[in-house]
């Protein structure tokens, strides 16, 4: 039974922070920021970012916060910027040149509702909006807490992050870089390409709360751990998924001649791997007692996610 | 004989700026934050970037800051992050998908020297590198003025400043748009475009000093009419321009059915109005005396240009 209500805990926080999110982000693309921006654009801004996804790392830096007494209130348009940061990376991966996705979240993307053009130009302002509403004094108070943040997801996005996780994962593809194709590669490339972002999410949280060196390295810790367990488990439903269950055409990865964490463990193996991390997360934020059996449970869901 | 003495002492200057902003571009995309990039990402990265561009500006930051006593060893990694931004801004613009330019400053354009997708993301790891840099403690001591810059950079360079202006330039080449073609239109995308970006720098100075209100809009003055003569300058150019004299191939605008300032005041007209965003530039940063000479003569320099 406490088990069961947990479960509800986690699911009401992460409907919470979506819906949370989902005004804010709202708001960001209606803003005055925005009012001399194009319409077209506008609109493909608006596709790229509203009315879909989990919204799983904005409710990391909620909830994040939510462990230093911060309200959602006060986190949530930090956490709209990793959101902002997380769509211009899908919009700009779905194009032709890149993984060629026409769909996204069950819908077309950005580039096929519009035209390549635009999908460059709003993913473009997206990036550029993400950092625009971290710099804001409206989103913390303390500009020392607002450039810090600035700097970090920076970091992680950038070319030794998500970017050049990007770059590893269409150079994968090719014969030239087999090299990428063993345990150590696969590895590289997803803790660039997704690991540093929700690893980032986690910690978010304690640099608003200007925490101790030893908060943001547990849920540095915790972060990374549930970043690898997200990939794995996305292999895993890869492996089994169709394009009804996971949005996206199923099995790619495997088509694309890439290694998997199934390729490289095997099934068994990769579930073994998983339910370590599963563990290796609920230990890293145990040092946060009861304040952190949401992001606990949060493990848990990443691990066990059916889509 | 004075004003063949200030002349030098623009040029000077303007050398002394690129040179200290080449020195730190190359140490930016040789440093830690680029350990973990993907060589070929990195080499892209570093064509867009290195061994070209007057550097005007990074010329306007270091310059601006001088006014106020701000040494250019202190200004310069502000100047680097604007220089990071327009280089983005010129991967991005010459895809296929957008520009379809191969050439830039008279050698291949990023995706033409690598790949569509290379060529995005070094665009992408450029825009991201340009507030990792303004972020950095190392830039400028004060967290507030760090926070400043990255909104006011992120605000002109985002969906209602650069992209936008792109995105507008863009629909300006589509039947459906002949509004743009007013000289209403060719403004705002202009000013959105390079205008917005020219008036930044031009300010970004008087930010890192902390300046007064009146000294900022004083430079804002100042860059909104270089921002619009740079760009008459460049039509006057392109109408009589060749490939090799501009980089690029000359008439670009008039194949595309663009309007231009010449399409719209006529040569002579443009060239009046040349002369007077030249008067307007100087009477703006007049009010800092001789400290702004060098300021001046950039403003000529803009309006007498030839390639």
């Amino acid at each position: 039974m406490a088990m069961a209500s947990n479960k509800t805990l986690f699911a009401e926080r992460l409907a919470q922070a979506a819906e949370l999110v989902e005004v804010r982000l709202s708001a960001l693309l209606a803003g005055p920021s925005l009012d001399d921006t194009p319409r077209r654009l506008k609109e493909a801004m608006a596709h790229a970012v509203l009315g879909g996804g989990k919204r799983f790392r904005p409710f990391l830096v909620i909830e994040g916060a939510h462990i230093f007494g911060i309200d959602p209130a006060n986190s949530v348009s930090a956490a709209a910027a990793v959101e902002l940061l997380h769509c211009y990376s899908l919009v700009h991966d779905d194009l032709p040149a890149m993984d060629n996705d026409a769909l996204r979240r069950g819908r077309p993307s950005v580039w096929k509702a519009f035209d390549e053009a635009t999908a460059i130009l709003a993913g473009d302002a997206l990036l550029t909006l993400a950092f625009e509403t971290l710099a804001d004094p409206a989103t913390h108070p303390n500009p020392e807490v607002r450039a810090q943040f600035v700097l970090g997801l920076a970091r992680v996005s950038g070319a030794s992050g998500m970017v050049g996780g990007q770059q590893l994962d269409l150079e994968a593809e090719t014969a030239a870089r087999a090299d990428l194709h063993t345990a150590a590669g696969v590895q590289a490339i997803q803790d660039m390409k997704t690991g540093a972002l929700i690893r980032f999410s986690a910690c978010a949280g304690a640099i608003l709360a200007s925490a101790t060196a030893a908060e943001v390295q547990a849920l540095a810790t915790y972060g990374s751990a549930i970043g690898a367990a997200f990939q794995i488990a996305d292999d895993l439903l890869d492996a089994g998924g169709d394009a009804t269950q996971i949005g996206k055409r199923a099995g790619k990865d495997a088509q694309a001649g890439k290694a998997t964490w199934i390729s490289i463990l095997g099934i068994d193996g990769a579930r073994a791997r998983l339910a370590q991390l599963e563990r290796d997360a609920a230990t890293a934020v145990s040092v946060f007692g009861a304040r952190s059996d949401v992001l606990a449970q949060a493990a848990t869901f990443v691990a066990q996610r059916q889509k």
